[in-house]
């Protein structure tokens, strides 16, 4: 099985048990038949559910871990104590390369915290970031950070809109996606110093024909932009607020139909429609938020992702090993620091 | 007309013309009989506009101007040049305490600087904020700052928390409305240092009874707390983004229903459901955005609003000058203050 992608499974991290990783990894193998895992979790547990998935004889192994990290535990506990956790040792697989890939629905942080100590970032990049993929109106468009990096200067911002921008040529397919950074106006004097500098900075790097400037929240949703750039607090609240939203459009359209006779029938006729609404609004149904800047490919999948969802997340980690994005955004960095663009200028705030 | 509420209007703020201005205020004054209005701007269209609408007759006033804020002007420019416009003669007479409020759907950070110069903060207030009220899945809640402060420290927080808490019990009709900071996880060593230290001096102060904690993004529109307190950078990009994606949603749902015969035939049924929920995510029918913690009630109204729209703002106004906001939250902080939660412990960061 030569050239196959192998790709670490932790199978213990989903909120909905273990039978949903088994019956993703089946789903996603069936499309990229070119895939091979390695589960990590319940030796007896997984040994007995992966025999239900004709599909995956003779592609996988399993490393049985005795514990798990929780949804709960602090990324401090889980790092002192990460040894024989399912997650711990597929990161330690991913470090020593006998995989090229990591998909996990465990607790953020923690795995946010294992990967920085275990893979270390790329030479060059300062800070990991969370990234993921949103709808807009007409298409998708890529959002990071969403939650790694709480307070982020300059250095930061430009080293996501790089990192941003190869996640979104492999993601969205496109070859010179747009970048965008996110503020609360479009003029170059709105916002934080960091933002107001790395704008000037991207302005006159090899990305400055990508660059589009400032965009704001309302913005976002039109597709002006494939890659919205923005510090880890702004990402989450805008990205979780994007959800709240979602989920009440949901509950208002409901009570539209149900609240009297005519909704009711209106419902009947309308139902495949409204039902693949629902799947577009709901935030399970993306596939999963990749950690970039490391040396090595993470994949975090919501906890409570399905089976059809977990999958999406393999493909992903699938398709970022088949394309080495990590060497991409080394290669990026350098032409942008040949450029003199950071290094040259003041020190970062 | 003894104890009338006077209103200043600053009728050349519009996108839409003065037209809906004067209609909005036409529509507010039936609602409000015991309102009177001031009118700035140019005098012989505002003349020739208010008879139209007998509602207004012998409850006004006209005060010429020549010169308009443009929705481009720079708040710097704007500061230089205020005189002779209708957005600063209105705060002239806001200052003057000719009149009760101020209504204008004129440039936010014009209006903003220009109310800082004129008004200055309430006692003891140490930046204003702007605040609004925002659907929930069972009702509605306050959001603050939403752009007034791009970098906020301790202090700033908890007088966010005091004044939303006195903004809540007048919009929304809450004895003790529920108070959340906005955050990236609800545990307390979460997110930035000020929240967590705003949020420890909360929890030891008089409104501890009304403090959630942390709320996410995720959260606020299930109604969990009826204020939401934020910086005013992470505030107006989760304003923006929900806007973003209500309009989203909208475009969504018209696709559902045209794209198909039984589509239309649906849209046919359940019309006036469909128009009542698209007005609810239409962020142009909020009514209007407060500027707290002034020394004078200035609301904002979206500069694209219709006269519905702009008269929700005048009664935002109205409702404000009558129940002495200002007060209530000079006494919150004194209150606050003399717990010696603030003032006794380390200077803040």
């Amino acid at each position: 099985m030569s050239n196959s992608i192998k790709i670490a499974i932790d199978v213990m991290g989903s909120d909905k048990g273990p039978e949903v990783i088994i019956s993703g990894a089946a789903l996603s193998k069936e499309r990229n038949p070119n895939s091979e895992y390695v589960f990590f979790g319940d030796y007896e547990q997984i040994t007995k559910l992966v025999k239900k998935f004709n599909v995956l004889k003779n592609s996988y192994e399993v490393i049985g871990t005795e514990e798990i990290v929780s949804p709960d535990d602090k990324p401090s506990t889980v790092l002192r104590n990460s040894k024989n956790t399912s997650m711990g040792k597929s990161l330690e697989w991913l470090q020593s390369k006998k995989v090229d890939a990591l998909v996990s629905a465990g607790n953020t942080g923690a795995l946010m915290a294992l990967s920085k100590l275990k893979l270390r970032t790329l030479t060059g990049i300062s800070r990991p970031a969370i990234a993921t993929t949103i709808p807009h109106s007409n298409g998708e468009f890529v959002m990071l950070d969403l939650g790694a990096n709480v307070d982020c200067n300059t250095e930061n911002i430009i080293q996501f809109a790089i990192m941003g921008s190869e996640f979104a040529k492999v993601v969205l397919g496109k070859r010179n996606p747009k970048i965008g950074i996110l503020n609360v106006g479009t003029e170059q004097e709105k916002g934080k110093v960091a933002l107001q500098e790395a704008s000037e900075y991207l302005k006159n790097s090899y990305l400055a024909k990508q660059f589009s400037g400032f965009v704001e929240g309302n913005e976002i949703t039109n597709g002006v932009v494939d890659v919205v750039v923005t510090d880890g607090f702004s990402g989450n609240i805008s990205l979780k607020t994007a959800e709240g939203i979602a989920k009440l459009c949901t509950i208002y359209i409901k009570k539209m139909f149900s609240d009297t006779l005519l909704g009711k029938i209106a419902y009947l006729l309308i139902k495949k429609s409204l039902d693949s609404l629902k799947t577009k609004l709901d935030p399970r149904n993306r596939n999963g938020a990749l950690f970039l800047g490391l040396n090595g490919i993470v994949v975090k999948s919501h906890g409570g992702a399905d089976d059809l969802s977990f999958a999406a997340a393999i493909d992903i980690a699938f398709e970022f090993s088949k394309e080495g994005v990590g060497d991409k955004i080394i290669t990026g960095l350098k032409h942008f620091n040949m450029q003199g663009e950071i290094n040259d200028k003041k020190k970062f705030n």
